[in-house]
């Protein structure tokens, strides 16, 4: 019966391929790319997190791309050598401008700390005239090491881990970034409501 | 005045992660992945083309990956050693899971000769608990061979491409596909028909 009901009678359908604009309207919404960039426990995804739950409640449609579902999938052949921390990021790029194409404001939170790294990520986005926006989660490493929610800074401090951003690894800082949260200073409320309004002005929340 | 008039100044967020429910239900519908698998000139493209024209009609959400967006972006640095061929499959699995979590109906169009490789995607989203709905776009050689939109069918028989599907590699036909889609005897519109009610008897376009 369920089947029959639902059977599809009424299918229309055009020839060529269905539209970025098409598929932004019927999101309403434009599709964008947040690149969470910073240090180890600098909040990145405690904000990418909170602001995907506020978008969500205003209707709106987006993704987090994070250590979580990309490197246990996606990249989960890549290691930590010099080349592979480089196609780690370019594939996490590559990914996050396909969603942006799809339509849907994508949350993208990884430590990524060259400048190469991230431009290239970047570039990909301004080459398909799709939004980029660089927000530098920033934080003195005293207080992310004063944090350190997961112990790596421990470990890195007692050489357990080697080549870990901020202690034996450099951290490049953003220098022309979107925008900057200092999570040291701002409220977790303030720092959504900074990307909201953000995302708000530059129209990326209607179509 | 743009800026102020959009001030977010009601902005409501929860702690913890967004389900994948909850982005479901803000869609609509259940993200999902449809595998297209077949001969080069079957006419996988075409009907994903279709089909997302018709749910986009429907006020669904869709993407396609495919050759276009996929082996000049994310699989740029893939050949087509045996190698590359697996991996290349393993990253799109991976992207399409993606794209079903954050509530999509992925349709993915890609040859996709080998029974292994495709068994190893619809994994990634079962272990996920997502649907995987693996199309088998069926078509004699000879049909494809006459249409062979892109002239490669001649370049192999001629020598000039080397492990081409159908002439110079095994296609692997799906065992035990979930649709099978004969595009030598049906016509476009039938078979999108027959992916919208296969979508929608198996609850996909509803949540």
């Amino acid at each position: 019966m369920m089947m029959a009901e639902q059977k599809a009678t009424n299918i229309h359908w055009h020839e060529g391929e269905v539209s970025r604009d098409e598929r932004f309207k019927s999101l309403s919404q434009k599709g964008c790319v947040l690149w969470f960039t910073g240090l180890s426990g600098s909040g990145k995804s405690t904000i990418a997190c909170a602001l995907e739950s506020a978008l969500v409640n205003m209707g709106k449609h987006c993704y987090r791309l994070d250590g979580d579902n990309i490197r246990m999938g996606l990249n989960k052949n890549l290691g930590f050598s010099a080349e592979d921390r480089t196609e780690n990021i370019r594939r996490i790029g590559e990914v996050a401008k396909l969603f942006a194409d799809a339509g849907i404001v994508t949350l993208s939170s990884f430590i990524s700390p060259y400048i190469e790294d991230r431009d290239a990520a970047r570039k990909l986005c301004d080459a398909e005239g799709l939004k980029f926006v660089e927000v530098y989660v920033k934080v003195p490493l005293d207080v992310a090491e004063e944090r350190d929610p997961k112990g790596l800074y421990k470990k890195a401090r007692a050489g357990e881990i080697k080549g870990f951003t901020g202690i034996d690894d450099p951290y490049e800082e953003p220098l022309t970034p979107e925008m900057v949260l200092d999570t040291s200073e701002l409220s977790l409320d303030d720092e959504v409501k900074a990307c909201v309004e953000y995302l708000q002005a530059n129209g990326l929340l209607a179509m």
